[in-house]
């Protein structure tokens, strides 16, 4: 890490003028590091998230060997859950498991609204802890309540999430009292992160691509207006990525997001074209950091290009480092990223 | 059934006016199906598939029930496989099981050709028992090689197929191997279905809304150029269907297809402006037939008015019958398409 706060992230997010492109990449932190295989063998991925010292550990892990230019705190999409009295498990290879999903009105009546610093101490603490040791912005984030809600529902992740899209158009008075019971959980998480300390928020949607954008805009767009209308005030930088979304962009730009983070499936240029005037992340395939130092080269350069040295872009991948990817490949690609267009 | 032959879904396949708006399903013959469901305790799914009889009575029961404007051989996009020599199971509620996933270039080169009369006679057999009975248009099928690669490679279905994006970025050469003797089978076993009396062919290329559409135009569409160049001399309309394919529905179309089958995550009437000149399938979200009458009358009625009475509609769902739908909602949506635009 340099000695001097490295602002290049957050300037990106403002579309600022950068030295260079920023790079940051979902799941940073995550089992592509020794480091961090050997530490889960130790500790189970709750336990990692609800440890103030852990999460903070496991956050830093990525800096210790990456010049990356921001971190996410550890933690996972469900923990607000432990907070909205939803029993769940984290499963190995499959993701959260729902005791017993969302059927009834009464099931999703009887959710909780959170009080962050009551009921998940441990977030802000991490948050706390880390600002003290990073010279990097640190980002907080929290799932996005369809995203959320598909969990609740389908009892945790699926191929095409059809039970929760039954549910909407079954039940859309139903699914505005959940997504809005959902939205206020999120607004005081993410206000409490921001409080804490996190310099940005990034909204997890990562499964959204499963609606129409018909229906995106009847039954998604007013709650994250609402949710990104509430934070906004805070200053931190939003940032709203889903997966799938070749259909969405333009509906999610009107959520008010300051960054919309978009995944390999749409060419970096394209996505720019169609957004517009806003700051966008991503989008390199995560499945291409499993080829060679070329390929990764190739690739990476093939985005800084669409990119075509606009302000406003941080590089990302579409999604979440994939397990198998070869560290070293992590190290090609920041390299090329600060290195720029060649 | 109607006495005389319905000839509307070729006519809509090629363009010519109709009367009304031709539907078929896909999954049509499923698990929605009360004497489906019966069936099924007496036979397992590969049974079902391999004997002519049983194949041709279940591809009949949604015949027996609905005005529907085409049938679908009953069958499963692993049947090529037993011919390939790749054993597999399919696992009730999750797929496809590849006893051994393909990892190597001895793996891919094992792969067999077929001879679909010789090692897959009972699909023949099955046509021609059906074409005695019908009098609608039979459709073939068979999965598009980008689909049955992933199964092999991944091992079954997979939530990103990040695995088969994986080989093709690190290994293109061998891919390339593996898709061509994919689309030789895919040729071959398409032939024998025309030959045998399919009137109509559809590629189900259900999970290449995983690639972006640069790796598409470089490692699949030369590949289905070809299989759909071989097929078109024998003059049965050619549908390629996908999901997820909001980025790719231009270069789908540059691949020759005489209908693009589009899921309900493009609206129909942006898909056709993107298309052009082609006809089109699709794509009410089946996720709404498990709602009420009215919002499957809603839905539906949403669809034809985005068609707008364009010529080349074949109405569907964006994807299979889901196994929860009420049959009676499938009586309502074929009354509302068949009625037409209120």
């Amino acid at each position: 890490m340099s000695e001097h706060f490295n602002d290049r992230f957050l300037r990106a997010c403002r579309r600022e003028s950068v030295d260079v492109t920023p790079i940051w990449l979902m799941r940073q932190a995550g089992r592509y590091l020794p480091e961090y295989r050997r530490l889960r063998e130790k500790h189970p991925m709750l336990e990692l998230c609800t440890s103030p010292e852990l999460a903070a550990e496991v956050t830093l892990m990525p800096l210790q060997r990456f010049e990356l230019d921001a971190a996410i705190l550890f933690s996972d999409l469900t923990i607000p859950f432990l907070a909205m009295g939803v029993p769940f498990t984290l499963k190995e290879n499959v993701g959260p498991v729902i005791a017993r999903p969302l059927r009834t009105a009464e099931d999703i009546h009887a959710l909780r609204v959170m009080e962050p610093e009551g009921d998940l101490p441990f977030v802000m603490e991490s948050i706390r802890l880390l600002r003290r040791e990073l010279n990097v912005p640190l980002i907080g984030f929290a799932g996005a309540p369809f995203t959320l809600a598909a969990y609740l529902v389908e009892g945790g992740a699926s191929r095409d999430y059809s039970r929760v899209r039954a549910l909407m158009y079954s039940q859309p008075q139903l699914w505005n009292t959940l997504l809005s019971l959902l939205a206020e959980n999120v607004v005081r998480f993410l206000k409490a992160q921001i409080e804490a300390g996190a310099q940005a928020v990034q909204l997890f949607d990562s499964w959204v691509g499963a609606v129409s954008p018909v229906t995106y805009r009847r039954l998604l767009l007013p709650v994250m207006q609402r949710i990104i209308g509430e934070l906004k005030p805070l200053g931190a930088p939003i940032i709203y990525f889903g997966t799938g979304t070749a259909s969405l962009l333009e509906a999610m730009r009107e959520t008010g997001a300051d960054v919309i983070g978009v995944d390999w499936r749409v060419p970096l240029d394209e996505a720019w074209q169609r957004l517009g005037e806003c700051a966008i992340q991503g989008n390199m395939d995560p499945a291409a950091m499993l080829a060679s130092a070329e390929v990764v080269r190739a690739e990476a350069q093939d985005v800084l290009q669409r990119a075509g040295g606009r302000k406003g872009h941080i590089f990302n991948l579409g999604h979440g480092v994939l397990p198998d990817t070869p560290a070293e490949n992590v190290q090609v690609l920041i390299d090329t990223v600060h290195t720029g267009i060649e």
